[in-house]
């Protein structure tokens, strides 16, 4: 994903940071920063933070267990139901999952009136069958979704088991939760679920994904996607010359779309498209009975990702008119327009508090933040204006979505205790620190 | 096929034949009807007639052992050397496979100035790995091959038979010949190779292709066939995005051949045009390395298929260039332009001998001859203008190109026997009748 650093850039405008808000902390986050520091001094939050250490073994060993239990797309039951028996044993007040399969488990605050959701996904890309033994070599683990985001769910997973060590009681209550379909075709639909009307409260979204421990996304890239079938009568490709050609409509459909699309796109917020796959046709002397394609677009912005998908629907609406105009017998064509994926753009502002402790948590570690936008859960709250940001659990990793997929636990309790430190921050502790 | 029976719709017009010269025979063929009556009548090409009744089992147990040998696409070697020995074995003057596969047998004929040649072709569509084993329900046969062309070859295997066993000397020498590569993308290269520069003589050209005793191919549909594929360096459809992309250009080829094609088609000489299968991409989300299609056309004019021949290629690299000026970044796109099938139109003359003998002879069976234009071995030497025909061997038969390819011996002897009778007519008995 490539990175907008707009924010970063500005703060970074800034005077240096004065030792009062610690090493590298921009005025701006000042008072953020001083909130991080001073909950770093207070007991429990110490002892929270020591618990991530001492179970960085455990926490390797909860890894291999749910890589292990395949979570192919719409198939993430079995993972879901080990998952939330471990959050169960890890002293959530209640678990569930709930209608599409998401495992939640809701840990009581003080005062209950927010709710702080922290979230991995449970599913991956890889179909059923995929071999998803634990293969270790060396220091590296390699298995299919070891890291996207068997990673994220161990992250969510031990912030509870780091409260409950602690006796730490926050403000808010904490919603810890697998969700399901967060990759591909499954088109975010866990998320869309929670964030359903009459879903369950929340008020701010953290959503680990995958390792490492310094990107922040804060914003949402949207996408819609398309499956697009041309269908005929089809016939010989002498005999039955004139009846309506589903490949010709579809090239037409492509060609339309591209002229309209490569106009739209060369101006304004940036926005790209994509005829990823086609295909269609048995033999070279057959007039086709179908011709389908997949289309991918993205957009900055939900407005002109509405736009360009009004463009291309009308495209295909277009060239449907066309060849039907052209052929010369038999029926015209039908043309199936299927919306395979739906996600929304959007950005959580630049001042939201959850953003500006994400960023000043991560500056207490030293690290340089990296803001980037992506698609991830967190896309569905941000377009519905909840304050929702996307970090990694901790470790290292790589080759997401390839079966040579690996983790290295370097950095793992770290990355850990950044997210730890930013579930504090904004749960807040009861009766402050 | 489509039937285009305008010769005899113009011989149907003339007065009703006189009983001279045989039951429905139109004045036109009269000379023709004459000498089939003649030779009918002459006791050598009784015996051979008879023969071809006497030898009809046996014409059923080659049929099966032909088509029990596997003869896929480039892959006719086992099938041709068993028929180069059953030509051998029916007494054949001698016999050879030429360079490219083809069976030849050549049968001296008194002058040996003229030849004549009889045609089948060995190979199937089947691919290698297809089960040929012949399965008999009742009285019907169904094996891959068993009809297009097993029964062709049967036919010129038997016409060797009978003038043998009769002891016809012909005045010209005769070629039995089995033809490889005349399905799909064989693309006629055994009859190609056959009629090259410095090829054996050949006067006139019997192609014996599938069952049946009514249909007479007289004119050659022409086609030409192509793969095409855009090429380019493929990348993430968000991050990517910008860089030249092959399914875009695919699509602006068709749209532009499509427009073009179309209103081309829409006079002159019947012409076709069909994209018959595209395909590309290996994800929605992923810009493709390449995108391709596979496109035929076809016209009864030579003249007519060269010129859509170039408004295709040239709706290609019009779109080739449109697509590398619109791309972004990155390397322009390549493209691969493939002729996979090559096939010239044309037709026989409507007085060509060999053609008015074939109508003579149906006639004689009292069928009513079918002209037709169809893509067969006969499509070469008609482009070449070398006078050619290709008819049925007899029986019954269909599903040609399907598993379920099925034969019955129905009408096998009538049909077997107009066949011998239209290659004794032309080939001449020595010294006449």
């Amino acid at each position: 994903m490539p990175l907008r650093n707009t924010l970063l850039a500005a703060l970074a405008l800034l005077a240096p940071a004065s030792t009062d808000v610690g090493v590298g902390c921009p005025a701006e986050l000042a008072r953020y920063c001083e909130e991080i520091a001073r909950l770093r001094e207070d007991a429990a939050v110490r002892r929270a933070l020591a618990h991530v250490e001492a179970a960085d073994a455990e926490a390797l060993r909860d890894l291999i267990t749910l890589t292990a239990i395949p979570a192919p797309p719409f198939g993430e039951e079995a993972r879901a139901r080990k998952y939330a028996a471990m959050l169960r044993e890890a002293g959530a007040d209640s678990v569930w999952i709930d209608e599409v399969g998401n495992v939640i488990a809701l840990r009581r605050g003080r005062t209950g009136g927010r709710v702080l959701a922290v979230s991995g996904h449970l599913d991956t890309v890889f179909p059923e069958g995929t071999d998803v033994t634990v293969r270790e070599r060396g220091d590296t683990l390699f298995a299919p979704g070891i890291v996207d985001d068997g990673r994220g769910l161990v992250a969510v997973l031990h912030i509870l088991r780091a409260l409950e060590a602690a006796g730490i009681e926050t403000e808010s209550d904490v919603l810890f939760i697998g969700t399901v379909g967060e990759e591909g075709l499954g088109d975010l639909r866990g998320v869309k679920h929670l964030f359903r009307e009459g879903g369950p409260r929340i008020d701010a979204f953290i959503s680990i994904d995958g390792s490492g421990r310094d990107r922040i996304v804060h914003q949402a890239l949207g996408s819609r996607r398309y499956r697009v079938t041309f269908k005929g009568p089809g016939g010989h490709s002498w005999g039955a010359f004139g009846i309506a050609n589903p490949t010709h409509a579809l090239g037409r459909a492509i060609a339309i779309f591209d002229r309209e699309a490569d106009a739209f796109t060369r101006e304004g917020a940036r926005t790209s498209y994509n005829v990823g796959r086609i295909g269609g046709g048995t033999s070279v002397n057959a007039i086709p009975f179908e011709a389908w394609m997949e289309v991918d677009m993205r957009s900055e912005s939900q407005e002109r990702l509405m736009q360009i998908d009004s463009i291309f629907r009308e495209a295909v609406r277009k060239a449907l008119e066309e060849q039907n105009q052209l052929h010369r017998r038999g029926p015209g064509l039908e043309v199936d327009v299927q919306l395979v994926g739906d996600r929304p753009s959007g950005e959580t502002a630049p001042d939201a508090t959850l953003l500006l402790r994400a960023l000043a948590v991560s500056r207490s570690f030293s690290d340089e933040p990296t803001l980037s936008r992506s698609s991830t859960d967190a896309n569905i709250p941000i377009a519905l204006g909840i304050p929702a940001i996307t970090i990694g659990g901790g470790g290292e990793g790589g080759d997401a979505h390839s079966p040579d997929e690996w983790y290295r636990n370097e950095g793992a309790v770290e990355g850990l205790q950044r997210a730890l430190l930013i579930v504090i921050a904004e749960a807040g502790i009861a009766g402050g620190v």
